[in-house]
């Protein structure tokens, strides 16, 4: 089952807004690119994959709209990745000015989180397209338009091939640990580190799944549970303090996190929590791999000590769903995410394989070395 | 400062009820048996050696509450912590019934909490003494008190001692790093590990101390930053997936944790996730101090593969506050405890000073060998 975690329909961006779950299924339709920079940033729709397809349809939204406030009689909506592109005929359009307007959003788009380098990407992506078609209106639509779709199609392909390839390093009866959430809420729809429990569990495997809770936000009781329930797959949610008494008993079969930046050496930036998981393998001799799709992989960052990690809101330790848990007068430690060293990577799962250490040369050919 | 974490007051046991900090200073007086029973399960006092006390309390109760029923006219209560015993004049009182009454509520008092070995340490000792004093009323009575007041007073000086230890392995300007709550609310009053913080802070050295939030229960986030900031020193808290990241970065001098029981190997239960931090510190090369009094160890279990695990409820992890986070259809895995093996314990620092390994002879030498 393919979620619907992100689209882009009838000239609207829209999610499922991930901070209502497991209670309520809320579907947001956006339609102001201010609406999707704060959905990004307040985690209604997260996940590295999935915040690069979201950052690009708020490039597309913002287009979407500067042809809605130039063009004085139009059908509705322009664009729609189903339905295509409709027909534009914004005679007397500078599309020169509507590049700069894109510029803008971009620039808000990509200060929103700043460890994911899936969402940079992407902007970067839409924003080639649009200065490369900056001379004609009609085809800077089409190109811009097809770019953000192309993202969203390429990276469910690659969720496929990540799952068929993880998949091939599971066995009937294992257990599987998994770290926040890398399903198909995190992603275009199908996961990494999920979509190789989905694929195993496709051909007919039984695999049972422990999710860490993954404080603060409990995406991993919360999402990942939802989602593999819905997908009819056995799960258990546990305290990220108890991963280590499971671990180390013998119960787990192999960890599979997913990831937000890797760094070309290997050093994978992930959830906060994934380095203490990781270190927990190493100890206890349980396979530690990190599913993710090739734009995950940044080329321009030589190891983890150069990925910028996020540090979020301190109410995010102080209250929970409204009551104070931690007394007034307390300072608060919350970095959205760590770096997990590369030795501690058994293997990396990508649309193109597996990838084994030593990972340095291996990355490079597979992504390219930075300009 | 010294917390009035429990207490037997008037006739009365008194505890602060710790399911209410830190919003609220709560206060309980219990006068039956069951209300004792029902706040050790529930964890309005928790922490191993408070809960000692708190059994131990929970004996004397049922005597007291015997005593009552069966004299007609009394002076309102027969024992006080500060006032002593009031005097008994209980002609025609059968000790032997009492003693039945006593080894009841003992029984119940045990199966309340399996992990900690004082709980079960502390109401031996009142059942020894009740038994050895049965045919007698008024001694039965006398000697009974007295010994629940010794278990609080003994407890009370080996913090002390402990703090002081512990505070000789510190230095000005270190930040330590502890998990859960083993302050003065854990225990008598002054605390095992946060002992060691408050004797250093007493002689003017400026510790920084990280809480580790500590799911599902929070006693890091509620009560070790309430107690360090009602003592006046600078807490942290993080959640503890953040601890991989903070332990990693070399931001921490040292851990000090307490214990719920210590095997006579030196293996350690304590709080669930402890074994994480120990794994971490092992990894980063930070030193592990586990801070106890004697009485914590437990010469007739002789590793940690025969320590008691309590697992705890599972609305624990499926609702925070009221608000369900864990979807329907999960399963839940809650273990209370884990259990860090010794190679990976720095010291103990306890009441007769720090044991360094090899811990085998030593703790043998220290707390007596099994019968």
């Amino acid at each position: 089952m393919i979620l619907e975690t992100v689209d882009y329909i009838e000239g609207k961006v829209v999610i499922i807004d991930q901070t209502a779950l497991p209670s309520e299924e809320k579907i947001l339709r956006m339609s102001g690119t201010d609406e999707v920079i704060e959905a990004i940033m307040s985690m209604r729709v997260r996940g590295a994959p999935a915040i690069g397809i979201a950052a690009a349809y708020g490039v597309l939204l913002t287009l979407e709209n500067f042809l809605k406030s130039s063009v004085r009689e139009h059908a509705g909506f322009f664009f729609d990745r189903r339905k295509g592109i409709a027909g534009i005929r914004a005679v007397g359009v500078d599309p020169g000015s509507a590049v700069e307007g894109l510029h803008d959003a971009a620039a808000k788009l990509v200060a929103t989180r700043p460890t994911a380098v899936n969402l940079s990407r992407a902007v970067d992506r839409m924003i080639k397209v649009a200065d490369e078609n900056r001379d004609d209106f009609s085809r800077l639509c089409a190109r811009t338009a097809e770019e953000a779709f192309r993202i969203h199609e390429e990276q469910l392909d690659s969720e496929k091939r990540i799952g068929d390839n993880g998949a091939a390093l599971l066995r009937d009866g294992m257990s599987v640990l998994t770290h926040c959430n890398a399903g198909g809420l995190a992603t275009a729809g199908y996961g990494t580190a999920l979509g190789a429990i989905y694929s195993a569990h496709e051909r007919g495997m039984d695999i049972h799944v422990y999710a860490d809770e993954t404080r603060p936000l409990l995406q991993g009781a919360r999402l990942t549970a939802w989602e593999l329930l819905k997908n009819g797959i056995d799960v258990t949610v546990l305290c990220d303090n108890a991963a280590a008494s499971l671990i180390s008993s013998g119960m787990i079969d192999a960890v599979i996190t997913g990831a937000d930046r890797i760094a070309s050496n290997g050093d994978t930036a992930n959830k906060i929590g994934t380095l203490g998981v990781a270190v927990l393998c190493g100890r206890f001799g349980v396979p530690f791999y990190v599913a993710a799709p090739l734009s995950t992989f940044d080329p321009c960052t030589v190891s983890g000590e150069s990925i910028p990690i996020e540090h979020r809101a301190q109410a995010e330790l102080i209250y929970f769903n409204g009551i104070r848990v931690t007394p007034e007068g307390a300072r608060i430690y919350n970095p959205a995410f760590d770096v997990t060293p590369a030795e501690l990577v058994t293997a990396f799962i990508t649309e193109k394989g597996i990838v084994y250490p030593p990972f340095g040369e291996k990355i490079r050919r597979l992504v390219g070395r930075a300009g």
